[in-house]
């Protein structure tokens, strides 16, 4: 083989979320875009806020020098000041701009936080039903992610989580609001979680490292809060973007952030500034970087994900769709009326509905539907959901 | 040890050029900005030329809806079409856009080919002296670089290449015009080592690619050309950015082709497709990708280089300094007067001159001076390059 040996194997299985993405394509393309319902991909349709429409402009009416070179490898240091005032806020602990490195988005925070902690073999603990790309995140550096199974209400099970800490273990890496279930993970729950791995910690004779993932964390509905990370166990690193509450991500900026009282972070983030730096990204787009350091705080009108999300899930629960309601993010994760879900996206294929097996996420038995889509895709979609539900049930 | 082993082990004999870079705004700190000559970070100090800035801000005032949302991971069709089209140009060679990917800069790009291309333990071959982070990027994939030397005179020793190749060699990497030498490989050359990989690819029995890492390819003296590559070897993938011509090193932008002949083009662009998806790239920055796409073949004034390359090279060969004039790039790598090249590089910084060491190229015995400054950096700095060369000559 011409590729390396690996890259050819997860080809060959490649995402389902990617998948149906082309699938949409094709369909599309036969059938006019109009007529087919794609709630495949978490690709925010909302237009970004006024205020980072503002800040683009005035960024790029700024006519100082150097403004697109090289800053140093974490970003721009006010930048960095901003966003770790922000989160002094968002976490109820004091930040400084040392512990912040601006990314290349959430994805490019997770590579180079994994980069910097995983040594070959080691092993990553993470619930599903969960992003599936965090199976490659941890393969890229040369670690191994352990899928443990979240409770049937998509809350953390933190005896499975337990159950599958080994010598090998380096980190449990957690995503709340959740995709695909849209769960928020309570402050209990996570001060346990702390707890065991504090615990844990000390019987493998090693830090165990909390990763939260929260791209979603100010896309919640009904009053609903994410529980800061940093309050609940020292040990803990967040990766986050703007992609989703900006509604920018083409735009490829995010950050990482370090507990403030982690015990190793001068290494954690020496080694991430590194890892940032060799992985290629260098660092976080100049000009992005610039622009959302002014608008920290700023999002979407999430009132309208809101309608949405009542939307399709009055109209699925009217067709005898089961499912948790979701708290946050912009995805629904119902239960498949017939056990095989691929089966069953391939029926609502049928009837132009895309949507992702929960398969692809470690769930299977369930479907995804990312509901950041128009609200007459929602509206229009129903008649299909209902018959391929009639069709099943 | 809390962060991976060769993160850790990394850190602590991590890049010249940035520990430089440090001691420069250590230095600069203690005795005034103007007071340091700083030539040691390839940070192009001349602004974007006026057609990058007119192009950004009619990208920004554009109000139509997901200009900055996700796009297919390998860029925007209309943007990957107007790179061919000017690589069509380049390359003499007909190119379509699917041959090409935009990626988070150059860097970006090596990581992606790398991590597409290599199993563990394969072997990349690389002329020395040559950039650092080759050998970072090539173990970020499980890979291992194998460094050769140049000739005397910088250019590409085949012979050395040729006995370098083993059952484990995947591609040779190759940097034209050369950071540090400024050197540019002759077509001559380069159809010689295509030949070699041709014939070596039959001895063991897999294709190696030719894989020419060309960000300075625009940054040109004397009516100097850099031969395009596809001409001279079908097995061959560019890498290169819009960092050093255009003066956007900051905001990461640049693309990869892949030679419309080579055997497995399919593959290796499948491949890349979902390497760069995966390492946390996902996709170029989209505001930046669709600038570059309408100044296709701008640069800023190379004229102003060649004016610092000759004030250069003109005031270090009065002083006794021995070197290879550079055909392009904005590097010059000339001889240190005593064999220890860091002990060199500790007696400029007592003047005030910040370069870096030889030997953080595989080319010890020699120090590189980045000439992407103000002119009076040079002028002024000349004393104490003079004053230093006097004391170990």
């Amino acid at each position: 083989m011409t590729i390396a040996n690996y890259i050819s194997q997860i080809l060959s299985r490649s995402s389902w979320i990617r998948r149906m993405f082309e699938e949409g394509t094709r369909l599309k393309a036969k059938h006019g875009a109009g007529n087919v319902y794609d709630f495949s991909l978490g690709n925010p349709n909302l237009e970004p806020p006024h205020e980072f429409k503002a800040a683009l402009q005035q960024a790029v009416m700024n006519s100082a020098a150097g403004l697109h070179a090289y800053m140093p490898n974490t970003g721009y240091p006010h930048v960095r000041q901003a966003v770790a005032d922000y989160l002094c806020q968002e976490q109820k602990m004091p930040l400084t701009a040392n512990e912040v490195i601006m990314t290349c988005g959430a994805a490019g925070a997770l590579n180079v936080i994994l980069k910097a902690l995983l040594d070959p073999g080691d092993e990553i603990i993470s619930p599903v039903p969960g992003f599936v790309e965090y199976t490659f995140y941890a393969g890229n550096h040369g670690g191994i992610l352990k899928t443990v199974p979240a409770r049937a209400d998509f809350t953390l099970d933190i005896g499975a989580i337990s159950a599958a800490v080994t010598a090998k273990t380096k980190a449990v890496l957690v995503n709340s609001p959740n995709n695909p279930t849209g769960q928020i993970y309570s402050e209990e729950s996570l001060v346990k979680l702390g707890m065991l791995l504090k615990n844990k910690g000390k019987e493998v004779g090693h830090t165990l490292y909390l990763i939260s993932d929260e791209p979603y964390r100010k896309i919640v509905y009904d009053g609903s809060k994410v529980p800061g990370i940093f309050k609940c166990y020292p040990e803990s690193i967040i990766a986050s973007s703007y992609s989703k509450d900006i509604s920018i991500a083409g735009e490829r900026i995010g950050f990482l952030a370090v507990n403030p009282q982690a015990a190793f972070k001068a290494e954690l983030l020496g080694g991430m500034a590194l890892a940032n730096r060799i992985l290629g990204f260098v660092n976080a787009p100049a000009l992005m970087q610039r622009v959302v350091a002014s608008i920290q705080g700023a999002s979407v009108d999430i009132s309208v994900y809101t309608r949405k999300r009542d939307l399709l899930c009055d109209g699925l629960a009217d067709c005898g769709y089961q499912f948790v309601k979701p708290s946050g993010a912009f995805y629904l994760f119902p239960k498949t009326p017939l056990p095989d879900d691929v089966q069953f996206v391939q029926a609502l294929q049928e009837e132009l509905i895309l949507t992702v097996p929960g398969s692809g996420f470690g769930g299977p038995g369930y479907f995804r539907i990312a509901f950041c889509v128009d609200d007459s895709t929602i509206i229009n979609a129903m008649p299909g959901f209902k018959r391929v539900m009639e069709k099943y049930k």
